[in-house]
């Protein structure tokens, strides 16, 4: 096991109701607060009244709506500006993963002198940042417990991060009845991006690592057995609330921490949904299987079989798990085709024009080539990028 | 699920070496250090000399030794008294659950005008407590990353808790080769220790929690696979860093947090040591298997089989989950003895002559009666005593 530091600082107030501790929570850091939110979801499903409920008049409350699903710098820029001019106390996020993304960048960027963008790759430059308290709406990225933020450059169509322990949500309001409403397309897509932290944390270089791989594996299973439930009956709470949870927990320190290495399926689906836009949940479903049966070889063999095993109730043979390790991976494809994933790049408007570009991209904005589970060529990513673009056989 | 708050916020380093970052640790708190530990093996086994080549002397230090297994009362009130005589800013615990436990107490009872006796049970009596910064050299508790505290009171022959945010430990050093000496008796009470805290979280009333049940399984995984690994080679790092890490997240909120239920082992246990002071990891992994079985009924079957799937892949036959529950249980107590956990009360200088007393007591000082996973009356409590007094057969 490698060395690591582990702190998982954000308050998590789980559960129905807990919006009505909001007011007690933000009074901790002022009365000038910076409300963001995406596109309105937030006005329709009651999360925003329920808000504006609880806080009454006790607060100096100020708006920063639209932020976008692939969070865009022009927005933090439009937020830095409105927490200088109004000296905001704390940023309150309402949303899912993009809302809070964009909350950690303003949030930082705020007090710092140059433009927001060096920060991407470049957490150490953060060196003081507003307080941030999140509900949230989606389950999937995991953003409201961890310090890390993905922003992206339409000028430059470039989709960088940074990290920072001081952008780690103070407090996280996690109301399972806040994701009733979530429509089933994002639902899925939620739940791919959970899966896809989780694998690229387990299917990494360090070895017995067993206690991270083990929360990874339970993590994966309720994922798996909830999100069909949730889809069949959105209103399901405990559904909902696993999936929060674990949403949560995938992408908090756990699962990675100890080891090391670096994330193959996301550096491959960042370039799709930085060049197309497209959701970062389904880019990351379509492209992980072809990613496991692209890097799957006598040596990972071993690897995919046990996570079969422990998934899906596969036989675990260990003299040959070859065979078990296939079956494995056509379990990942078939789940989310049955979940109504669309798994081919066609189904959401990528062809074939631009995947050596993207590849090229791909490789120079990550660690892959040299520290993926197996280490990743350009052209090997240009293969990934083709098989994704039609159905599988198995 | 329950509703819950949850919060790890202890900053834990892990590795090999971290002790090189204490003395910026501990300038965050102050100069006047208050160094906790126990019988001495910290002076055996080099981790006191590490600690006092890595602080030199910029700190003024003062030191409070002898914390009892069981940590006593009386030393917390000497604890509480040196902390009040020189204006201690930051107690430095080195040692396991026994030696934090005791520095909590002693963290919170400087700042409480009463006796600290009196906390226990009452966590909200603690309004302010000096920082904790924990150097473990024993995978047991979780008492390094968490907010309890357990401590005896010889006079009254009661064995009582507490808890509160306020003294969870702010920094936790976990170098996993600060346990290569600890001898095989205590990895294995500590392992039993560990695996109890998951027991008791697992077998809950409360449903659909796959998330903290998935988290339970993986970590009882891996401390049925590294245990044997850690008897065998004292020195194995990853065994021995598997072995901490599981400890602390056992009992840090993630397999707890959203279920309800009284803890029915501890209960049962917790007289065991307050009257015969044995080691608490032995005695529950001697109350443990007896446990499971008085518990065993056609409901509670299919979560035992559930359990014994995951854990030792028995065979899931949901149509009589009864045979594989009572195969698991075997495990349990099997896996116990192989490891050389003497497994009857005998051996442990228990003998039946105070069952009925400290049955009364358990019932007295828990909730099993109402609220355990099965409740359980004094009865029950005597009955799972006499069940522990002889060798368990199948």
């Amino acid at each position: 096991m490698e060395n690591f530091d582990f702190q998982a600082s954000t308050n998590i107030l789980f559960g129905k109701g807990q919006v009505s501790r909001l007011p007690e929570v933000l009074a901790t850091y002022g009365k000038k607060v910076l409300i963001t939110y995406g596109g309105g979801s937030i006005k329709k499903n009651g999360v925003y009244d329920d808000v504006m409920n609880v806080l009454g008049k006790d607060f100096e409350l100020y708006e920063l709506s639209g932020v976008e699903p692939n969070p865009r710098l022009t927005t933090v820029e439009k937020g830095v500006a409105l927490c200088r001019e109004h000296n905001i106390d704390v940023i309150l996020s309402l949303g899912g993963g993009s809302t809070i993304d964009c909350s950690k960048t303003i949030a930082a960027g705020t007090f710092y002198e140059g433009n927001p963008w060096d920060l991407m790759g470049n957490g150490q430059l953060v060196e003081k940042a507003l307080p941030i308290v999140t509900i949230l709406t989606l389950a999937a990225t995991g953003s409201e417990m961890n310090g890390g933020a993905v922003i992206t450059n339409m000028a430059t169509k470039e989709k960088l991060s940074f990290g920072s322990r001081l952008v780690v949500p103070k407090v996280s309001i996690l109301d399972p009845t806040y994701t009733f409403s979530v429509p089933s397309y994002q639902t899925l897509a939620g739940s791919s991006d959970i899966l896809s932290h989780l694998f690229e944390n387990y299917f990494n270089q360090t070895p017995n690592t067993m206690v991270q791989d083990g929360i990874a594996e339970g993590l994966m299973r309720a994922v798996y057995h909830y999100t069909p439930i949730a889809l069949e009956n959105p209103h399901d709470y405990d559904a909902r609330a696993n999936l929060m949870w674990a949403s949560s927990l995938a992408l908090n320190g756990l699962t990675g921490s100890g080891k090391k290495g670096a994330w193959s399926c996301h550096a491959i689906e960042h370039e799709l949904s930085a060049y197309y836009d497209i959701t970062h949940g389904i880019g990351l479903a379509i492209v992980t299987p072809r990613w496991m049966m692209h890097v799957l070889n006598e040596e990972t063999a071993p690897r995919f079989a046990a996570f079969g095993h422990r998934l899906f109730d596969l036989p675990l043979n260990s003299e040959s798990p070859m065979e078990t390790a296939k079956q494995a991976i056509q379990k990942v494809y078939e789940t989310s085709k049955a979940w109504g994933v669309p798994m081919t790049l066609g189904e959401v408007g990528i062809d074939d024009s631009l995947l050596e570009e993207m590849a090229t991209q791909a490789v120079k904005h990550s660690a892959i080539s040299t520290d993926g589970y197996v280490p990743l060529s350009v052209e090997d990513v240009v293969s990934i990028y083709k098989q994704s673009l039609t159905e599988m056989t198995f």
